[in-house]
Parts: structure tokens; sequence; C-alpha cells
């Protein structure tokens, strides 16, 4: 089989592609080609079969027509810029978030005009299609109403892939990622940051902040289980979602105080005497508009699968990340 | 004030120009202008104020930014195209129904750009947002998972009225209307019709079709109660809202058995038996995947108003449409 994969030069997109090298395979196909995209050339990989890698800009007239002119039979589309930067370029957020989606749905539609064609696409939606007020745990049946331009295109480009996928032009599916943790690298401007950084840098000796309180409750999953999460897309019958084709992918909910005291049982005292507590009052008022729970039953009896506690995820960094070792 | 009505030369944007020319003001402000606006051009009105008449296709470029340089303080935005012709012309429907809206949402914003200019803008939005399965009532913040293209088109619009409103671009309010009974005029070829039909037919002494089953269950409004929501939402505090820009209308949930037991009390036997029924499979099976009952609890305590029966939809009809005269 072809896989592209459109973003893939970001974290997850090299994640998921390393995964897909290793397994050769998805759903029991042999992978024979992968195609690689993002707005800068990704880097290539050591693989079997073929490769290529293209430097594409979604949301540029005709880029989507040529990505999709190679019949690819499952479509990664992990392209996006992100909640911040769609916040400060209107313009531009909903140039790339939403019209570069609506490209490619509508290049696989007319591609699809031109001699059947129906791949798979495997959407990374957000929890930002969410915003506060909340109940305790967001259901399966909770609206979308957005507190960001980011989270706003994404819950469009949701409905944009079931109409496609019910008109039968693709067969889509959007998963709703958690806020990933660990998250891996150095640390970044994204006002979600902290919630990795103050185990990532203390696993490594270095001293990290955390600008709110530790009752903050949020939701995450590792970087490993967001790969198993589209890997699992790729390969589920879409049939078992009728046109539901969007799911909110299960994850851990977790307090800040939670995840300190999982950094102690797994890297001891001197780890969490790393943490400096420095309050932001900016990203105290954002925080306190995400989402902290979900129940996401849907996606759980589909056969998607999180991390149970912390210590799994700090586990699950120290083995993919630091070489199994902790310490500065 | 200047008002834009966008869709002006519709059955409701009709009734809606007269309703604002009776009244002559809207929140205690006078209506000092009107433009008229739609694909054909709308008859004009006698009015006090200016009125202006024109056809403009939204979804042409520039329409929308003709439309707005006139900067009206209330834009009423009905424009459409029906749910059927949105499912049989994908590119159509996309084209006049989300970028025609989109197009307008960024005139409004451009026009701002130049200097402050934030309008109210009354978007009539369609329970058609929603999909089966359906809780018994659909409650406040059930999700949005259309079945048709038309739904989808109004699901994304009111995503970007959210947006738009909440970055300060636009005052937006978007209505999801019921199902309109009894619609006035000639049996039309929506699906829908009939339930307009088997009342407003009879009531002329006219035969008609009544194609589905009487326990068929649905959600309805009068025209007048419909356009009172629009002049609600023009008056209302939008603030009360938060950046929850999107209410479901009240209305009556019916069943077409309890449509013609009021026919039957308020025009007689005579009226009921010239219904006839001639079961439809394809309508059947559409009217089961559409919303039978609303909790439309936020748009009543905001106060929105609809009919608590037939008996009154019916006697509204007979004012409205038949100088209060029953029979053929």
């Amino acid at each position: 089989m072809h896989i592209l994969i459109i973003g893939a030069a970001g974290m997850i997109g090299r994640k998921l592609t390393s995964a897909l090298v290793a397994a050769g395979q998805v759903g029991g196909k042999p992978i024979e080609k992968l195609t690689l995209a993002d707005v800068i050339e990704p880097a290539s990989v050591a693989f079997g079969g073929a490769v290529e890698t293209l430097a594409s800009d979604l949301s540029a007239p005709g880029a989507a027509t040529r990505l999709v002119s190679g019949r690819p039979d499952l479509v990664f589309h992990l392209a996006a810029i992100v909640s911040g930067e769609a916040e400060a370029d209107f313009d531009k957020g909903y140039r790339i978030n939403l019209d570069g989606t609506r490209y490619l749905l509508e290049a696989i539609r007319q591609e699809g005009l031109k001699q059947p064609y129906v791949p798979r696409l495997v959407f990374t939606s957000s929890i930002a299609v969410f915003g506060a007020p909340f109940p305790d745990a967001i259901g399966d049946e909770f609206f979308n109403t957005p507190l960001t331009s980011y989270g706003t295109q994404k819950a469009i480009c949701e409905l944009l892939l079931s109409d496609y996928s019910r008109k039968g032009f693709v067969d889509g599916i959007g998963i709703r990622l958690p806020t990933i943790a660990i998250r891996p690298g150095k640390p970044n401007a994204a006002a979600s940051g902290f919630f990795s950084n103050i185990l990532r840098e203390p696993l490594v000796g270095q001293e990290a902040i955390l600008p709110v309180s530790r009752d903050v409750r949020h939701w995450f999953a590792s970087p490993r289980a967001a790969i198993g999460f589209l890997i699992h897309a790729a390969e589920l019958d879409t049939t078992r979602l009728g046109w539901r084709r969007n799911l909110s992918a299960p994850g851990l909910s977790a307090t800040v105080g939670e995840e300190i005291e999982a950094l102690r049982r797994v890297a001891g005292e001197k780890a969490v005497r790393l943490i400096r507590e420095v309050p932001d009052q900016r990203i105290i008022g954002m925080v306190d508009g995400w989402p902290k729970n979900f129940a996401a039953r849907r996606a759980e009896s589909l056969g998607f699968k999180a991390e149970k506690n912390f210590d799994e995820i700090i586990r699950i960094h120290v083995e993919d990340e630091l070489g199994g070792k902790i310490g500065g």
C-alpha cells in the first residue's frame, strides 16, 4: 500500500513514520511506498520500499491535487499551525487549518471523479473543539463550542470529513488527540508546554517552571499512545463508525500534583526539587478554559487505548527518548 | 438604523420585511433604511424611510463587500439553497451556503479593519445540524452530526459565526429554526412539505397527500413565530449568550395525528377527509432521520416564544394568510 503523511516533519509525523517503517504493514497490507510531505521537506527514512519526501504547502493552489495524484491508499493529515499561532494570525489559521484541509478533501473527491478512488483519511483533530463550561467528564455527544480559532478550524474540518465520508468521496476518521505528554524536545512557547516541561526537564537534571497550581486537572496521552490511535484509526473497520466519523480519543485525566507524585516515584525527590513554582496569570487564565476530563466510551469500545497513570507516561518517555536512563 | 436583509425575496424574508416595516423600529431604534437583497431582486415595499432593493449573489466575488459597504447596523442573513438542492448539487451547496456566509463574515471584518464596525448579524440556522440517533428531546448541549450537506454547511456557519463574534469582528447570533408550518403558498418539492400541505390545502377545500404514518413526530413553529425569533435575536442583549452564539429555537413537538386532530377541531371533518394517505417509502425513510423534539431551555430562558399546539398554528395561518376565512 501507498501511504501519504501530510505534516510528516512534525513530532507526531516523525514518530508515525518510524512506527510505520518498523511495522512494515498496516492492517496486514505491506507498505510499498511512503510519501512524506510538510511545509519544509521532511527528512527521508531508511525503508525497504519507496520513500518520497516533498515540501508542500497544503494551502497553496494545486498542492493538494499534486499530493493526491499519486492515489495513496491511506492518508494521514496531521498538518496544522498550532493554537497560539492560529489565534494571533487569523487569516493564516483559516488558510492553513481550514482551507488546506478542504483543498485536500476536494482533491480526493476530484481524483475520484476521474476514476473511482476512496482512500482512508486519518485526520488529527483536537480537544480544542470543546470550550468551557464543561460537564465533569466530556461525553461522546457533547457539543463543540471552541474558544479558539484553532478549535473552530478543527471542528469545521471534522464536519467536512464527515460529510465527504457520508457522500462516499473519502473514508475519513478524525481523532481528537489529548494533550501529548511528555512532549520530547526543548521547552517551547506553547501555553500547555509546562505539563511536559515539569517532567521532561527534571528527568535530565534540569530546572522547570510550573506556572499553575498543583490542583489543575487536564487530559493526557503519551506520544506512543497518540501514534497508536492514528494507526488504529487507519486499520479500523469504519462501518463501525456509521456517519459519526470523529472521536474523542481515550486519555488520562490527571492533576499537575499527580504528575509530580509520579515523577517522585519514578525519579525521586531530587527530580521533584527541580520544579520551580512561578505562577503566571496569563497561563492560569487560559488553562481554566481547557478540558479536564472525558468519558471517551466510544473510542474505548472501538479499541483505542491510552495510559492509565502518569508513572506509565513517564516510563514511556524514559524508554523512547532517554534510552532507559534517568538523571542529569 | 440601517437594516440589510440578505435573502429578502424568500418567504421568511418577505414576512420579516413586512414585520419590520410595520414596527418601524428595532429595539427602540427607528429604522431609517432597509436594504433588501437576494439572488433575484426583491420587490420593494412601501416604507417611510429609504428602501434599496438589489439582486446580489452572495457567493460571487465582491458581492458581500458591496452589501456591507453601506455599513448596515443590523444584518439578517437568511439566504441559502435548500436541503434537497444542496444534497443534489454538492458544489453549489458549499458555494452558496458555506462560502457565501464566509464571504459575508469576512466582508464585515474587512469593513471593520478600515474603521471600527461591529454590526449585529442574525443568521438562520436549521435543526438539520442534528442527525439521528437522537435523545427523546435534543438538549442545548447535544452535538452536531448532520446527515445532509445542507446541515453540514449550516453547522459550519454556526462555528464561523461564533468565532468571528468571539474575536469581536461581528455581533452574531444564529437561530436554528424548526420546520415552518403552515408554510404559505403552493405545495413544493421539499420532502418536508407534507407537514404544511395536509393543513393548508384542506383549509381551502383542496386535497392533500400524506406520505407518512400519523405517528410521525416532528418539530414546528409558525411563520409568525419564526419572524418573532429573528426580531428577538436582533434585539437581544448578546452578552447574555457568552460565546455560545447559536441556539435551538423553541417550537412545538407534534405528530401528524395531532396536526390532523387540530385541523378537525378548527375546520371540521370535511377538511380532514381531504387528506389522502399515499405512503412514500423515500419520504418515510428521510423523515426517520429528522429531529422529533427539543428541550430548547436556553432559547426559552432568553425570551424566545413559539406556539403551544397546532390549533394555534392553524389559527395563525387562517389570520395571516386567509383573511380569517376557512373553506374552499
